[in-house]
């Protein structure tokens, strides 16, 4: 195994971990959703799994891909199954903000992860840079708008004036570049997702906010 | 014809009349959603339009198969556009919480027939168990879904705290039991849909509901 | 070039005219709907989309249909990001109302446009006439639900009486009774679309409304 194969490999499994958390990140974050909103056991899965899935599923349909994820890795159902049922046993409305607050990091690792790979799904299905990138965003950010929606919620990443999908959109641009520059599907992946998730903490830390609309 | 062929085509009958009464249940709910949420007639037209049809539509989508049922059986959007004329013209509001409590019954012939063979249509299409009780809770909850979203409501089926699509999970086990122990598609489906209909209508009679969270 | 030709290529360079004025109608509609709901930037843009290309790509879904118009047509997409810069730089809310007003009439053009093209695609693809013309108020119309549902917004379509999709629903049977007689898509578009647009002017002028249910 020569070095650069030992770095793929070391850098494939925390891209892994980095899925496994940014999954995590966006289904906490609709169950913490669906707690305040007093759901029930249905809704707290149900919307988890909105928030979870429910991009990369929308990017595949629009794509005409199969299939989903969630589909071909049923592992990742039960696991969700078992987080709601976890917090419904032990979570109290007390733990919600705290909880709220601590997926924040991971919520940033899921933005540059399914970003960075979204839009590298759509440039390999021959799709344009700027499309490849717009599915990049669908892909991280409409998990989250189907969760606010669907709790009757206009979308948070609409209305916050964070650079959420901004930063994600800054950063799709990172993956095509590489793209045009012969890099590997890894490297372009790897590279624009910690550009996104490095600018993300940047922003979250530094409190910078998207310029008003002077009404 | 043997005795089994009579009682299946007795069953497959009833199968076809139980159809028609949850999809019947399903799109007067729509109708007396849109008629609490004062909508006009294309509201009140597609709000029932998407109770009846949209779970459906929206498994299929997912499965990529085509055509949707009221591509294929037309008839059944005209007998919604004329139940919707009908309505406006002889259906006054004190008449909608009778009819709302009367749909109760229809609405459990719906859950089971259509998370049953919602079910079996995903086994067939080689999907795996717990995938395709996904699907078939999907047919059988995303009407209602998508009605509850369109009129600004969080989906009861989320907050309710009622075992709805808890009873369909269970049911949709049932069907995969039957289906690997050799059975039928009509037996599996028919056997499914009765265990979630009789199911469902004790825990309305006893008046069961889910665990609360405890906050 | 005969007489017929020159016609034909005058209308066509009229409706490629009309369907940019009703794209363009669609996504001000979204703007000025993120602009009273204070969305900021990323919600600007995602509303007027939503707006713009929702209902053709929900018909592309349910058609199985590929590619979509904004990725094929990837100009339009740029078009939009410069409408909503401008609009942050340059609209003010007193602007609001003046323009939601001057949206009227191209509006009118986008449904009768849409509808007619909606339609006849449908038709080509081999549906029957009723679900053909369902497919072409799905591309007029459900654009502007989803903008209206993802601001947490009963839609308007379903909601405020006016005779909107109904006259779309009568000018989708003039498409198909075109294409009855023999008629080539382009004459049956243009005239159905004529035949809508008309009709909704006058529906406008006139104040027009659906009969109120008799609650």
């Amino acid at each position: 195994m020569n070095p650069i194969d030992t770095v793929e490999s070391v850098f494939a499994n925390s891209n892994l971990l980095f899925e496994v958390l940014g999954t995590l990140a966006f289904a906490l974050s609709g169950l913490i959703e669906a707690a305040r909103k007093k759901l029930d056991f249905v809704g707290m899965a149900m919307v988890s799994a909105l928030a979870a899935f429910g991009g990369g599923t929308l990017r595949d349909v629009l794509l005409d891909r199969r299939p989903f994820f969630w589909v071909q890795n049923e592992f990742w159902l039960w696991v969700l199954l078992a987080i709601v049922l976890a917090a419904m046993l032990f979570v109290r409305s007390r733990h919600l903000e705290v909880t709220a607050r601590a997926t924040t990091w991971p919520d940033a690792l899921g933005l540059g992860i399914f970003t960075a790979s979204g839009t590298q799904i759509a440039l390999n299905a021959g799709l344009s840079p700027l499309v490849s990138i717009i599915m990049g965003i669908i892909t991280a950010v409409f998990g989250g708008v189907l969760r606010d929606v669907v709790v009757n919620e206009i979308p948070r990443a609409f209305s916050d004036h964070q650079p959420y999908s901004v930063i994600a959109f800054i950063g799709g641009w990172v993956v095509v570049g590489l793209n045009s520059l012969g890099s590997s599907d890894f490297w372009a992946i790897t590279v624009g997702a910690l550009f996104i998730i490095a600018v993300r903490i940047l922003a979250i830390v530094r409190g910078w906010r998207l310029p008003e609309w002077r009404a």
